[in-house]
């Protein structure tokens, strides 16, 4: 009877992540130490390379292919958010022992699943035991018309701040995992509990957005670490202020009624992270254009604030216009608690 | 009094890694979430990833500028090796701790002194806290003419076998490292040391070969697990046999030394790996302008063996002729037993 386990890299290239570069000629099935990626004529490359931990960015013990779908998502949400299309990724994935069939099997079928999704083939990797925890670093590549990479950094004071998607699920899917009795407290229904847990465990990049935001977005970025945390980087970096409104951010269903019977703070969703949602920047006479694309795509968006000039500051204010007051305005590796720390 | 400790991602990338962007203004100075790469018209990207881990690729410990120097030539010489001229690379890196400035300094010194010896600029990256090791993910980008890739598995039968520089140094580095007092066992002088010590810690892959290898190579790629390994995976790749003569494999004057007196095995020099140096077919009627140019290059290349047809099989003979027996062929990190493990 054949080992449950898998004993060589070459092994696991093979049988499994082989098939992922099948759609891609410039990966060379794997067979080769590069690949080879040549954009069409005119355009640039936009990449990205993001990393998710065990213990980290998913507990352990998480289903495989979740892993797998998310360190995928979250680096496609980058180059989504810079009016990018993906193309291709590299892997590096580092095991903490040697795999089972059934886990390398079931995390490309994860892998797959979101390639599939967003519109990308695998074209390399690098696969290392490490004495520590799982982890998988992608490199991400899109295609942009030459010159076209939305920026961070090129708000403008008057332009219109929008959201795709809503806001604060995976926090409160976060919230559950952690403490499941949270679901009974908050009242919520089997599916309820469903979207907020897959809000966290397979973020869903609004891949088709990007020509939107290529065609409007004065500024754009990803939403990772928190709203008013990447809001707030968003303005600084365009040498701006800003306001969100923020009885006007989108809230998913489940959300809505857990800040409406007072579960959680809305102030709390609004700095929580790992929405994976675009924040962009629309200049006025834009707006209407770029709602009617984002739509067209299959994508809600919806006005949040505005950008000012850089003395009105970056504020987030409440129903009544007055400033809220947040304990903290997302995420950083370095500065939060252990208490903070996820998984 | 400033704290030691650095306390946000924001704060390492401004003060340690933009001045590494700087030469590279698609990189915008880390300041948004993608880079953009535009290969010049008529060319492809060429891009590989790959990873070090404390405790398996380095020791613990070690100087932090030298595992920023070994992440970044680990992921370059897979490029050289296929022909590329080094463009730029991000950076994944995970932190077991907050890392101290005078840390942080020594790697960027370290990352600084790599890319200006290879030619090449950061252009984005990650960082992030792990609860496991230290770990560096680099993907590196490098260039050549469109379709100009030098491929693994394209030798052919009667093509000459060639290495760059020499063999083995870095398989006795490691030994001295586990075991310090084989320096005066094997009669060193400290310079010996060094020189050994350099090749395990500072690899040196022979960057400017990479034009030698595009007019004249049939196939190529990089010598990272073992010369025997690697030159088994040519054969096979190329559906080719193939012949080592071991007596023409070029060691270091330490390493002859060492060998000569019995401190160690040529047999394992053969197969030790992270050589990083580059292994190349070469037609026998290009061989002569392949010296040629690598000279001109400044990289001494030596032949070392020849392609066959694949009924010949793969096989190391030693000065009479004879087939050497080999304990392994090289490094797998599945396959290979915790006494191998490095660190």
């Amino acid at each position: 009877m054949a080992s449950k386990k898998v004993d060589s890299e070459e092994a696991i290239i093979g049988a499994y992540f082989a098939p992922l570069a099948a759609g891609f000629p410039g990966a060379f099935a794997l067979e080769d130490d590069c690949a080879a990626i040549a954009p069409a004529p005119g355009h640039d490359l936009v990449v990205t390379t993001d990393a998710v931990i065990e213990g980290v960015h998913f507990f352990a013990g998480e289903a495989p292919d979740a892993i797998a779908w998310k360190a995928l998502a979250v680096n496609i949400s980058d180059l989504v958010a810079k009016g990018a299309t993906p193309l291709a990724y590299l892997m590096a994935l580092a095991l903490p022992e040697a795999p089972e069939h059934a886990w390398l099997a079931a995390f490309a079928q994860g892998l797959g699943a979101a390639q599939t999704a967003f519109g990308c083939h695998l074209a390399g990797g690098d696969t290392d035991r490490t004495p520590g925890p799982l982890s998988v670093s992608i490199t991400a590549f899109g295609t942009v018309p030459a010159g076209g990479m939305v920026r961070r950094g090129t708000a403008r004071p008057g332009d219109a701040v929008y959201v795709s998607g809503t806001i604060g699920d995976a926090l409160l899917g976060l919230a559950l995992r952690r403490e499941p009795a949270l679901a009974a407290k908050w009242g919520l229904e089997d599916r309820a509990r469903l979207v907020l847990d897959t809000a966290y465990c397979r973020p869903q990049p609004p891949v088709a957005i990007a020509p939107a935001l290529r065609a409007s977005a004065s500024a754009a970025m990803d939403i990772s670490d928190g709203l008013v945390k990447d809001f707030d980087r968003m303005c600084r970096a365009s040498q701006c202020g800003g306001r969100i409104e923020a009885a006007r951010v989108p809230l998913s269903e489940p959300a809505r009624a857990i800040v409406e019977s007072g579960g959680r703070q809305l102030a709390d969703l609004l700095t929580g992270g790992e929405d994976y949602q675009v924040l962009a920047a629309i200049a006025p006479e834009r707006a209407a254009d770029f709602e009617r694309m984002a739509a067209a795509s299959g994508n809600c968006v919806m006005r949040i604030g505005q950008i000012a000039e850089v003395a009105a500051g970056v504020e987030v204010v409440d129903g009544s216009g007055r400033a809220m007051s947040l304990a903290r305005t997302g995420w950083d590796h370095f500065r939060n608690t252990a208490r903070d720390k996820r998984g």
